[in-house]
């Protein structure tokens, strides 16, 4: 019996009942024979009652001291968990990012973990102890001031400790069952994953899947951790995501398609009457990259010979619209195009599988799917081993579940979708 | 110009206005040119959120992760103070009990102070910044745990801090305009006192007082800090507290009593039938002392010489009583004494003033007050500056008006006391 990390989320501890039920879960492990180390949010709201204060004081709080703040929720919540295992009879110490060894960027509000250096964990297990870690913080190598990882920075947390201590597995409990095929919310017959490749969880993650974080899953992959998804209030097996399919696990099988994922959290912007030379498009991404946005979608149309003249769009998240717009208007002079569209009705159905590079009937089962649903694509994108399109929003619901029926992931269906024979 | 420290409370920090109002105050300090250390205690009724929920979580909270938690409540208000100040166009730092250099022991709950090493705070007031300090709280020499100062630790941080960075003054903000001649709420026309003593305020603080902690003035007297305490609501003068006599200030004369204060959370133990002969004291106190118990007033009866047995009475905190009663139970066989008694409807009334020591008739005032009051006096003790003695819960704050009156401490009233010619 090895090492576990478990992560526990702010709704799983959201009062003294949760905190209470996840310590039993917490001991069970222990009892198990396991070494446990367990990373935790911040208790329910707290993390939003914190920034209403801040707001409450300071109309734009600064980076080091809200960090400061909003690292006080980990801190109630990790105390009380070791508090709750101790009155189980077990030993607990609680330890700040901090004292865990989560060293950081001074990046305030998103710093990035560049070292893990968990010495104390060691001996507290060594010791016999259950390690409670605060999720979500860090301390700058730099300065050693306090700092936080972001959203979802927890789980970053937890599978980073995974990798530092060489976890056997790196459990994520949460208020679902595991990853599903589609967002349940959206389709009804969505089905829980048994297990998802890294690289397709990486895929669903950067399309929109909220379950897991992006960069939590590339740290996972990275370091070779697997991660099992599941539930803290039902305690099923829910998802592994791992990079190799698990030798003997019966329950497992390589699916041609992992999932649909959906995202409407983005915008489109569309640059209109670019000169089609050498040089425009760099202009205005690097305009757009030097107000740092991210973006995600590119597409330029094709030049109207008798104009010269081109439209550029792409696609970003709605948080950073704005930003976009007035470093665009900034650079209007010199980049010399005629005028800028935004438009925050679009949304982005993405389809994700390994299978794909080798079943090439894939893209066209896709498109057929979507225009058979009366689904009009606007923007198409690819890689390896998934297809995202941009729509009207307003389609965005009924291309998921379209698309989830054509590709047989309901989970009542049994029948299989046949792929035609040209490829995409 | 020099550095000055300032301590607010948690009700001085109650809500975002609290807040908001201190930072005013703080930042008034700075532009008159002084480099400005904050001291802050957790918000209003924080800590007592965070104990109702560990008591949710587990009947007897662990020592560790009880400070664990605590500490949290100066997080949220130190990050909150230095977000406002910058609000107002000053920079400010917030810094943990471990981060500002305070080094204590390692028992939880209470720890005490042995090192203060607040480089970082140097640091951070040479740059230019107000540097917030979270009170109440360090970390251990030994473990690097974070640890509590227990009650009224951010006053002993404050003045730590202003002995390690040799601090013009300590500011002491509370609810309160300063030290007074009595508790006002119990003797209307209580003045405050514009200079004290710190031998005399050690006095006062032993006896009773609630304003200042005798850990604090202790420290302050050690290390020859002048404590100011006065009302962070008003912002009028309030009460020096120094070693020396401050040179040239006018608004101070050295009085020859400073007060008269009261205790009525003590109970008094009387050892009944303990056989008359060499080592029966020192056994009692020993078993007294083995459960970790502080005592205050002793008394021994004189013995009756037909039986060979006397009666020795001692006073403690009432929350030790049940604690001494264990312990002396236990020890009963071995000590050979008859019967306790526990009574904790007693109260304690002390006079303090470094003018004791030269007029020799304070005493016999003291006891003529009392008398003319029909205050019955049960155990008597004193000091080179202090009378205490011990009476009936219900005549106490008869009693303390009584004196407060007999000394001319009064506000309205410009009579003195005539001492008589007998010394005490």
């Amino acid at each position: 019996m090895g090492l576990v990390v478990q992560k526990y989320g702010g709704s799983s501890v959201a009062d003294a009942e949760g905190i209470k039920r996840v310590a039993k879960r917490i001991v069970e492990a222990k009892k198990n024979g396991h070494q446990v180390v367990v990373v935790v949010s911040a208790m329910g709201d707290t993390t939003d009652e914190l920034i209403d204060l801040a707001e409450q004081v300071s109309p734009i709080p600064a980076g080091r001291e809200f960090d400061m703040l909003l690292t006080a929720g980990e801190r109630i919540s990790m105390a009380l968990l070791a508090m709750a295992i101790k009155n189980l009879g077990h030993e607990a110490q609680s330890f700040t990012g901090s004292q865990a060894g989560v060293i950081t960027d001074s990046v305030h509000n998103k710093a990035r973990i560049i070292d893990v250096t968990p010495g104390r964990i060691r001996t507290a297990l060594d010791e016999g102890n259950i390690a409670i870690v605060a999720g979500f913080q860090g301390v700058s190598a730099d300065s050693k001031d306090i700092t936080t990882l972001g959203r979802g920075g927890s789980d970053t947390t937890a599978v980073a400790l995974a990798a530092a201590l060489d976890a056997e597995v790196c459990e994520i409990y949460t208020d679902v069952d595991g990853v599903f095929t589609a967002d349940p919310r959206v389709v009804k017959k969505a089905r829980k994953i048994d297990w998802i490749s890294s690289e397709d969880m990486l895929e669903l993650a950067a399309s929109g899947s909220k379950v897991l974080l992006h960069r939590c899953v590339e740290y996972a992959r990275r370091y070779n951790i697997p991660i099992h998804v599941r539930s803290s209030f039902s305690g099923l097996r829910g998802t592994w995501v791992s990079n190799e399919k698990p030798q003997g696990d019966e329950q497992v099988e390589h699916a041609i398609i992992s999932g649909v994922a959906h995202d409407v959290s983005e915008a489109k912007v569309t640059v209109v009457g670019v000169p089609d030379k050498p040089g425009e498009a760099a202009a205005i991404f690097r305009a757009i990259a030097d107000a740092e946005i991210n973006i995600d979608m590119i597409v330029q149309n094709v030049s109207a010979a008798s104009t010269g003249l081109t439209d550029i769009s792409f696609t970003l998240p709605k948080t950073e619209g704005a930003k976009a717009i007035d470093a665009l208007e900034k650079a209007k002079a010199s980049i010399g195009f005629e005028s800028l569209r935004y438009d925050d009705q679009i949304g982005k159905i993405s389809l994700v599988g390994a299978g794909m590079k080798t079943n090439p009937g894939v893209t066209a089962a896709f498109f057929q799917a979507l225009s058979d649903a009366g689904v009009n694509i606007e923007l198409i994108s690819t890689s390896e081993i998934r297809i995202s399109v941009v729509t009207r929003q307003d389609d965005v619901n009924e291309a998921v579940r379209a698309v989830h029926t054509a590709f047989g992931l309901d989970s009542d269906s049994d029948e299989a979708v046949v792929y035609g024979g040209t490829g995409r």
